[in-house]
């Protein structure tokens, strides 16, 4: 029988949007809870919360933690599109089919969000023990905490902005998009499986995993920024190529980019047969759907 | 015999200023190691981390794990300072006697080592669980996320931001520094805490002591922004009345405001010295230094 992705998410999106509109505070003083609930509700795809709760599930883990997991990965996200958007960065005003952060409270606000955000990821983290065991939160702040940082995303995004204007080789742009994207991607498939317990195979190949996933969804990401048009995106297309920015379309073309993609996916689902996991099917799906997706 | 506090501080200084040279990565790419270095190293009072390492001494704790604390309090207070100096907030040009990390570096390149910086905090707390054990990792999560995010110094920023040009109250103005200036100074005192075990009276009394000193800290920076200069304080003085920020010498004059400082002194020694604890003396001397200091 086929595995239905839409019936797994539902169940799991419904918890992580009520546990993300109860934990992202409202009453955070002077408009910044409205800034962080504006930057995180009501919008995204919600793919790291889904790869936390699907090897969460491989690895028979702790939904509780991976709950939790799940909206820190996701508080990260939302914190780097809000910075990523301000004018000192991409300057961009359309996000998701609204006006970005800043666009809608002001720069000095939108910094702040973005600050109190990655700082309220770590806090979902590192709750009372007697919610997450210490071991299991020890090791979500380290995955999350070395995903985030310079040897991960902000790490990205660094090597982003050196390279406006300049032609990248294949390993360079892989660097960036490993670092930029895929380190959090494969972090939040690393944090489901610590919720759980797996054995040294299959924390391998969950690594292989999410490094052939996380750069899959950035190859997909380029080729979209071509292909669709902004309604269905739900931001502006083409802005890559308007900030000269290098992507795998520009370096390989459409045509072998769409076989990377494929490729890389081939790659992901062989290190899920590989990984001795009972049941890896929402990983398999989740992979097929990000490099198959429309927007 | 009187406690010797430039003696005592050597020594944790020289340690801290290796650690942090050593954690704060040079090889971080496209210049960003370079920029979170320069905000970090070479400057500052480095009072968290002293007061990490005089409370973990007061609670017997472990040294490992006080001078990641340490290290990690630094680097939030250190990234608080690039954001908060960027254009879009308070625009300034002068830090630690020297150009400020957005002037030396550009705004992207100060966002995203202000980002990499706190995501980097969080990193030195949450090592390998040989290096410090899990529980005292999870609870120094615990304390910084709480301490830098909405609720702490991130909330602080937030209510700074709208009370530019507004008459506060003491009970409101007291909030804001609590948040943006006492929280963290209250953690690093509840982190070197939790790097031991210390009775509940000790508990509440640190807290106590770390809420005094924060806002003592913050009554005394209001009276240096009037009465140093530039050259003794390492940055643009006046720069409060300058934005007209509220400030406890607008609300409270001066005479009132040195008064009242004292009195936060007064209170954080009293609290010191019902914790039951036998050796405060560092604690003790900092609380003096935060309010008798010229810089």
């Amino acid at each position: 029988m086929k595995f239905d992705l839409a019936a797994w998410s539902a169940d799991k999106l419904a918890r992580v949007e009520q546990a993300l509109s109860a934990w992202v505070v409202a009453d955070a003083p002077a408009g910044l809870g409205e800034a962080m609930r504006y930057a995180v509700l009501d919008g995204g795809k919600r793919l790291r919360p889904l790869l936390v709760f699907a090897a969460c599930e491989a690895a028979h883990g702790d939904e509780a933690a991976a709950l939790r997991a799940a909206c820190a990965a996701e508080l990260i996200h939302a914190y780097s599109l809000v910075h990523d958007d301000l004018p000192c960065m991409d300057n961009d005003v359309l996000r998701r089919g609204k006006p970005t952060v800043h666009v809608k409270f002001g720069q000095a606000q939108a910094l702040l969000a973005g600050d109190a955000l990655q700082a309220l990821a770590f806090e979902l983290l590192a709750p009372d023990e007697a919610l997450v065991p210490a071991p299991v939160q020890a090791a979500l702040c380290r995955l999350l905490a070395r995903s985030a940082g310079h040897a991960g995303m902000a790490g990205g995004q660094a090597i982003d902005l050196a390279s406006v204007g300049r032609v990248l080789t294949e390993p360079q742009l892989r660097e960036m998009h490993r670092r930029k994207t895929g380190a959090l991607l494969q972090a939040s498939v690393m944090m489901g499986a610590a919720c759980g317990v797996v054995t040294d195979t299959a924390h391998s190949a969950l690594q292989e995993y999410g490094a052939a996933m996380g750069l899959a969804f950035q190859v997909v990401d380029d080729i979209l920024d071509v292909t669709a048009d902004s309604a269905a995106l739900g931001k502006t297309v083409g802005k890559d190529a308007a900030h000269s920015k290098p992507t795998y379309v520009s370096l390989l073309g459409l045509e072998r980019s769409r076989d990377h993609a494929l490729q890389l996916l081939d790659e992901a689902q062989q290190a899920l047969a590989r990984s001795g996991l009972p049941d890896t099917r929402a990983l398999g799906a989740l992979a097929t759907m990000v490099v198959h997706r429309e927007n």
